[in-house]
């Protein structure tokens, strides 16, 4: 059987059944299918941890990757997945392949990103490996953090009435990479090659919720798509949701990118991936105090059901939503 | 600058320069250049984390390496990371390139392997990535145990008049791999060729002298090969050694691989690398006294001195010992 047949989650699902739910282990408190693992210390705190790979060719081009936007990301991304968990960052293993054509000055830069980027975290990076492949260029890294006992945010927890609501903008990041691939002129697009280039993690936001006690139901970061990620969150949830097209967030130059390419808008918000803002579940009253606070910044795209159907709704119509995230099988 | 005119060890300084010695984070207690690095947690606890890859074409050949294997052996070369320090490991995130080539069931049978490997030694499967690569297939396992605070054994604090000993065999894996590679009846050679596939992390030995109160002054995994390791401990503690090339423990198959292929077996037990047994440095009397209990599994093959030199001593001959085990770059 090829992977393409059961695709990435299907052979996730058989992974899962040979591992076990909790591999036998009675102080894993969340493994394997949600965005980070949570495990319980034997003095009572909770390590959260997550993994996560940048690979030439599959997830950046060098034509318009420098070295430091690749650290950065490289970093961010698995920052995120702690974000997404409600946790705080501790420490990162960087594992890097390199092949011929990098240069000590690329990889010192490389390093540089990341840096910056776990330190704007308070993460520190304690160590890692360096392999040679045959022409394969990837920087995985691990990310430990910690997060309060049973504080901790999952996908599988929204409740049907619960607001679905989205931190900044949806699409920003696949607008970006259009417009790198077409060598436009990076300057009319600077917001949103910023965010393909070096996504920021929603520390901000989890921050904010906890000081003003906003409690979230579910939570997961928009890595894959919004189609793709709000699936993944309801199915684990076991409900389901109606999306209002007419009210996700999209930045002016997101539209300008769409339209200089003649693409639909709403096909890179609902479906590009690597925005790396949270999509989140709540009450109504929970989100009215989170709006108090992040304004603009947090937008109410839909609702959370109790039927299993994902539904787009633009005017007067609904129709099913299709999961046209980013999938690698 | 290529990095194969600085090296893996010259490339790694550069990189420490850029994150800081500690990182800036005084919660670090052993950062970049170990086996493993060392976190102390909040509650006074140490957590210790590392990471280790293994890329096809580089570090296995799918020609003779079977996925169960696989899955084993990356799994048990992270362990022995933690084995080196004087850890127990806990728990273990997966990180997967995959390329087209790979059906389910390869993948099945990697779990199965790792999972083999984890269990038998305590540690738990919590989570990991999948991702596709061009034509790239590698497996990078990251994982994180506990050490008792003040307790784990460094590269850096072997001192002169020290024994030098090592568990096992030496040259066993390579060895193991010149007869996979010659495609020679396996049946003759199973047991260096289960040492390549199988390596075994070496937690009897540590437990052992942890349980009879044998105090250790440094230790290493032997994965380059003894010159080159030896080397790093020599380096880090600021020491020389003498190698008593005629105490050399190697397996008879060992021997009858080399006369095979008409190799100096001096070569495969030097400079073999992957062997995964640990290079310890201790007082004599403690040396005695593990002896005691690991018999023919524990053997002494020089002493540490107070000079520079690393130096091989065969009858009445001492040579330098020149690190050729395996380097990246």
């Amino acid at each position: 059987m090829q992977i393409s047949d059961i695709g990435e989650f299907g052979l996730i699902d058989k992974i899962q059944r040979i591992l076990g739910s909790r591999g036998g282990d009675r102080q894993l408190r969340l493994g394997i299918g949600d965005d980070a693992a949570i495990f319980e210390t034997p003095k009572g705190s909770c390590s959260i941890a997550t993994v996560d790979t940048m690979a030439e060719g599959v997830h950046f081009d060098l034509a318009y990757t420098d070295f430091q936007s690749l650290g950065w990301k490289a970093m961010a991304i698995n920052l995120s997945d702690v974000a997404a968990m409600g946790g705080r960052p501790k420490w990162a293993l960087v594992n890097l392949i390199l092949h011929d054509k990098l240069s000590v000055e690329n990889i010192l830069d490389l390093y540089r990103g990341l840096k910056k980027s776990a330190r704007r975290f308070d993460t520190t990076v304690i160590g890692g490996n360096i392999a040679k492949g045959r022409s394969e260029f990837s920087v995985t890294i691990t990310v430990v953090g910690e997060v309060k006992k049973n504080r901790w945010l999952k996908r599988s927890s929204a409740k049907p009435g619960d607001v679905i609501a989205v931190t900044g903008h949806l699409g920003s990041s696949h607008a970006g990479l259009q417009v790198l691939k077409h060598h436009e002129n990076r300057r009319f697009f600077s917001h949103i090659i910023g965010r393909h280039l070096r996504p920021v993690p929603r520390f901000d936001f989890i921050d904010r919720c906890r000081k003003h006690q906003i409690s979230i139901n579910a939570c997961i970061d928009l890595s894959d798509g919004l189609s793709s990620d709000l699936r993944h969150l309801c199915r684990a949830s076991r409900v389901g949701a109606v999306i209002n097209g007419d009210h996700l967030p999209i930045h002016p130059e997101t539209r300008k990118a769409s339209d200089r390419y003649t693409k639909n808008v709403y096909d890179y918000a609902l479906d590009g991936g690597e925005d790396y803002e949270l999509l989140v579940t709540l009450s109504r009253q929970n989100f009215e105090k989170a709006k108090y606070f992040f304004k603009k910044r947090l937008t109410m795209i839909g609702e959370i059901t109790s039927g299993k159907k994902i539904l787009l709704r633009s005017g007067h119509k609904e129709i099913p939503l299709a999961a046209r995230g980013y999938t690698h099988f």
